[in-house]
């Protein structure tokens, strides 16, 4: 459904198609580390230039869902050194994702807000499973085009990622809720090393395995390969002791636990091969691993170094190329929930209509049109549920389904115009959104309004030849003369509508 | 997915088959009317035997979402004259179907808690579509067993049903806020008749029909059936005064609607074949039909004396004699959401078990397994949207999917289940249900909560056997000796269990 008019949208705001020496970024914010990538494309390949890392544990700094001034104030250091190096690329070829701490943080837009006005981008917060997919694709770029089946993991700072897949294709994929720096607050006291609150960690770690478990155990895959710090860490201690010559078995890991519980403080671990960094999350994350290995039936890991940050890069490139999966995700949504096409190809026309006449006035961009073509074609989503307030399952859905490509943000904002498209508005529902973000919703929430209305009433026939015209604050529209007379209901429709979009201090007069 | 072993529910609450001769019963309250039908079973046919009908105008105390004492009065008064005929019924042979009004009164339990005690049968609130599909019900079966497809309409008090169907399968179904007692109170004064405000009703109307217009209009069937006392008194009057042989057209509605506005105030309308009772309604009535008749191109309808309570019984019919639609209904979503089948039966198998071994202790009756089973089988449905917080995702659309054959009630009481069989239990998700099922729900809760926990870690293995006994507030759950210590997982969410049961007062001992 990626409207031929796309190309269409004037890209004030993108400086041209892709070519060979265009640079792409991506940071990810992690839990643990903040992470930058620098790539150049390359035969439509990607080749990293630059990549920073630092371990900011900003999940250390979360405590009852609300982050910590101080991790705040970590973060955004990290970013503002990270920003030099972005400077040569242009703004909308970076794109930043935040994962897990700052998913959970209910205070999460006093980072946010400072990260964007510092790099001028906005942070994008995922969930986790688009966290897998992204991971997912960032390994398998870095192993070879073969057809076996994999299990990818990637142990986190906050969460674990679980990936079943082929080629560059994920099967199933999950996300759970541990992670080294987690387990290392919930399970340890940052002091103390005891066998007992190890075999704690791995028990609670082996329960939510064992929730997954029939569809990700060994029978489902051929080869395992894990990503993250921390799984490359416990290959490095293995290799530095001769445990191990590649990889990670069930052998090197029972070594490797032995030695670590014979510490009695998190200070005195001293192991070869392991960062100082990293001492006093390792045990919680070889503890998680040793579950892995239980619960699912492991014996053999190799490891790869592409991980979510590659695959934002990756993702980016396909965005950037005309092959955006967030697409393929709405055209999936539309036929899980047998979505009338033909109906919403009319409404979409509609609101191209009304998007071109206003675009300028109210400088409207790509992304908007991008988000009132996608809200165009799922408003109806929820009539599989129920025709009383689909508006509202409609949203529910969208908010809620995984969706690939998706950033959390991106799917409230398309709940939020698909709950709006009629019916009265409800201040409530923007009321959580970014203040920045809600005038320009707005707009798009009364030219969807508008599509739809036309859509509604007149549905039967054509649509007459409009004039619109927008002003900061007013939308005329001008029928064909006598066309409002002929159409008494549209009329009073219209007149509804003056009402309602005035709330919105939005103007909307009709003759 | 009717459990096998359903039968082995002792029927305490049942008194056998049905057999010839048996009487069943249903009351309809409706938002002008409450009617009330009694029949009789002959070779698996209905035929009535005692018919009541009072113009209670129970949507005409209702503002704000609020019914008023008074009308709250006259309803019980009603009843309570109904309730002499009921004697010879048996209780659950009887049902009581509530619509429009009680739909939307925020205190509907003030009516339906007494209505219940002086029965001794719940009121079931039903939604507009699930009116829509016994309307339907009621309608088909006194009519030809032909195969034209057929729109029937009903106008109500409080809302407008709309069903395309065949033989007794319908296609199409829709309930429309619009009905004669409501459109009376917002577009009349209940004193003046004005043509303007007559306009206003019809135009109103034609807006509400134009949403649904596609799906209903002319092209979709060949005969247009009416039902409901406002279509009868229509057909009554053209009939009086020479305007039809029998049905309504556009020409005699034409002619009814210039008669009427002729006069000047609702008090003084006299025309033959109207009861006085229906003075101050039939207007509104009249101009629904007119935005029926333009909107969706019908030019002739006949009216049938099927309704909703006539649908009531045939459906009551059915589930007495294990033909229920709501198993049909589970069975839909299963599909429609992929369930997986084998493995809601082991939840089941499981649920079974445990509701077998406190049924007498805790009184457990039909109904409830009917909620177990039925809960059981959609536990999984929301892993369709997300796999995170599915359980939630679930009880979302069992809440709000169109199930037919099940009341409101019904559809809460099940979507609290699935909700709560995993995870924390959260009181304010029973606060809103009526006091006196919330112990009845708390331990079924329960049960489902044991039963899901041992499908969840054993799922690979063969169920051990345990032995459950059950105390009034007290569960005890011995395993065979040696298995907890080699399920250590289970043991442990046995552990949590203990705790999370406590909450609920009940205590759960495992050894």
């Amino acid at each position: 459904m990626v409207s031929d008019s796309d190309s269409h949208v004037p890209s004030a705001d993108n400086t041209g198609p892709l070519h060979d020496g265009s640079l792409l970024a991506a940071i990810d914010l992690g839990s643990n580390s903040f992470h930058l990538i620098v790539a150049r494309v390359e035969h439509g390949e990607i080749r990293p230039v630059e990549a920073l890392a630092e371990k900011v544990q900003l999940g250390a700094g979360l405590q009852d869902h609300l982050l910590s001034q101080d991790a705040i104030d970590r973060g955004l250091e990290c970013l503002a050194r990270f920003g030099q190096l972005l400077g040569s690329v242009a703004p909308e070829r970076i794109r930043i994702v935040a994962t897990h701490t700052l998913r959970v943080a209910r205070n999460r837009r006093d980072f946010t807000r400072p990260a964007r006005e510092l790099l001028g981008t906005p942070v994008d917060v995922i969930y986790g499973r688009e966290e897998a997919r992204l991971v997912y694709l960032g390994v398998a770029h870095t192993l070879a085009d073969d057809v076996k089946s994999r299990l990818v993991i990637d142990i986190g700072g906050g969460s674990t990622e679980l990936i079943v897949g082929e080629r560059f294709e994920p099967r199933e994929l999950e996300s759970l809720q541990m992670g080294c720096v987690s387990y290392s607050q919930e399970f340890f006291d940052g002091e103390n090393i005891s066998p007992e609150r190890y075999r704690a960690a791995c028990n609670r770690a082996r329960l939510e395995l064992s929730h997954i478990r029939q569809r990700y155990h060994s029978g489902h895959w051929v080869e395992c390969v894990g990503s993250s710090g921390t799984l490359q860490a416990i290959e490095g201690i293995l290799q530095a002791y001769g445990w191990s010559s590649g990889g990670i078995d069930n052998e090197g890991l029972a070594k490797l636990e032995q030695k670590l519980l014979r510490f009695k403080r998190f200070s005195s671990i001293k192991l070869s091969g392991l960062s100082p960094q990293r001492r006093n999350v390792i045990l919680a994350g070889v503890a998680i691993t040793r579950a892995l290995f239980d619960v699912l039936g492991i014996r053999q890991m190799r490891t790869s170094k592409g991980a979510l940050r590659e695959g934002v890069i990756y993702d980016l490139l396909g965005r950037l190329s005309h092959e955006d999966v967030r697409e393929r995700s709405i055209n999936a949504l539309m036929q899980r929930y047998n979505v009338d096409t033909a109906a919403a190809a009319i409404v979409e026309k509609r609101a191209r209509m009304l998007f071109d006449a206003t675009r300028k006035t109210w400088e409207l961009k790509k992304a908007d049109w991008d988000l009132l073509h996608r809200a165009s074609c799922t408003l109806d989503v929820g009539m599989a549920i129920s025709h009383k307030h689909y508006n509202r399952h409609s949203a529910y859905l969208l908010q809620n389904t995984d969706l690939a490509g998706f950033s959390q943000e991106e799917q409230e904002q398309l709940a939020l115009l698909v709950r709006s498209h009629r019916g009265k508005l409800d201040p409530s529902l923007w009321a959580e959104l970014s203040e920045s973000e809600v005038p320009r919703l707005l707009r798009l929430i009364a030219l969807l309004r508008l599509a739809y209305l036309f859509k509604h009433v007149e549905q039967l026939e054509q649509l007459p030849e409009f004039n619109l015209r927008a002003g900061k604050r007013s939308l005329k529209l001008s029928c064909p003369e006598g066309w409002l007379e002929q159409h008494p209901l549209t009329a009073w429709e219209l007149e509804q509508e003056c009402a309602t979009l005035g709330k919105l201090e939005l103007k909307l007069s009709v003759q």
